[in-house]
């Protein structure tokens, strides 16, 4: 009865944790433990929220369609990520499907695909993605899933832009300039990456008129939109974020 | 006729190239130019073979199973990149593919498939591997393809290792610590990405007390091997690399 023994399957629920809480299982995840893993009565789970940090529960009943799971006690305090929205223009569905599985992986706070002039994509959907969301972070340990925002423009986005937020963006004509964050100022951040046609000219020239924005280069080679994501995730972890 | 005007299409060609030169090209690549593409004689496609930087040439001759390139001008100087091997344990097939695509995006010399105690993967197939790292650097505007090697162990690469290479390896048990590659020396290196159960106690033991190896941690969240491997490359570039 291996089940008893570890509590290797991480399952993020939207319910409140805590000591003895009970917690009511949603269809899918009732059908994703009892199911596909064959979890019994008696096993135990871990569970995570976004807020109540991770949870060591029992499963109490178990159902085909339903299921309850006990708290027992706190394994893992939240780790909230830092304050970083990460922005992205959708590509094609696995490569979307990736970037924000890295995006939630790498501890972006919160993930918002942006419509920009040369994005393919006019819609994604928002679940979807949320789900991949969710997944990365019971894969990884995580206790925080950054939420998913609905697509929207670049530029409504950034005629509402937060006073104090701080923006770099990826340029493809900087490729070959030195890739340095040096000097970026601490504080809340959003990181743009573009489409695989990059960005306008007037979007190019709009971001680098921005007060809150800065470019960086990522290289002498042109890289794709999603490798150019867990890169420019990396350096600003390293830099500003929860790495250094 | 688009075809005239743009140089768009991206060919390795493993064959030499220089002023006036012709180019045979190969049955997979004639089938590509010519049925998948539609590229009709005296259209421009831009070859590169690692070795002669990239050179704009024309379609000469077309036909089902062959045809000929002439070399016209070389449109690119070669760009190595940093001397760097880059060395994974292979995982899942897909998250395999998606590693070396990264690893010849991000500027590795050569990518070494290396089978670790943990690793699930007991063969791979070294040219499907290879065709990746060739696809990555059509598609990104590379000069250079690395060298897909095959599969060997991690013990028996270490037992010949060349001494002047320092070799950067990234430790889970380092998750929480800062990722920093201050004082690391400049030179030839090699980055190790582990496989996704992690090195065994042997084998981290073993690393640290090389005197050429060095760890780092990549942030306080767990990390997939594929994330793990763009965040390190990333890295290791800006500090060592030819992102600089």
């Amino acid at each position: 009865m291996l089940a008893f023994m570890t509590t290797k399957i991480r399952l993020f629920v939207d319910h409140p944790l805590g000591a003895a809480q009970s917690v009511e299982l949603t269809r899918e995840q009732a059908h994703y433990l009892f199911a596909v893993m064959r979890q019994p009565v008696g096993a135990s789970v871990s569970l995570f929220n976004s807020r109540d940090g991770q949870w060591q529960a029992e499963i109490v009943e178990a159902g085909k369609r339903k299921g309850i799971l006990l708290c027992k006690k706190q394994t893992k305090a939240l780790q909230m990520p830092p304050d970083l929205w990460f922005m992205f223009a959708p590509i094609k569905k696995s490569r979307t499907d990736f970037i924000v599985e890295k995006a939630a992986e790498m501890g972006a706070a919160r993930i918002l695909p942006i419509q920009t002039e040369f994005t393919n994509s006019e819609r994604v959907r928002r679940d979807r993605l949320q789900t991949h969301a969710i997944e990365a972070a019971e894969q990884c340990g995580g206790t925080f899933v950054p939420q998913v925002d609905e697509m929207r423009s670049l530029e409504s986005l950034l005629s509402e832009w937060p006073s104090d937020r701080h923006l770099m963006f990826c340029d493809e004509e900087k490729v070959g300039q030195a890739s340095s964050l040096a000097g970026f100022p601490k504080g809340p951040w959003a990181i743009l990456i573009g489409p695989e046609g990059g960005f306008s000219k007037n979007e190019r020239q709009k971001l680098n008129g921005l007060s809150f924005a800065r470019s960086i280069a990522l290289g002498p080679r042109i890289l794709r939109a999603d490798t150019a994501a867990v890169a420019a995730l990396s350096l600003w972890q390293t830099h500003l974020g929860d790495w250094s």
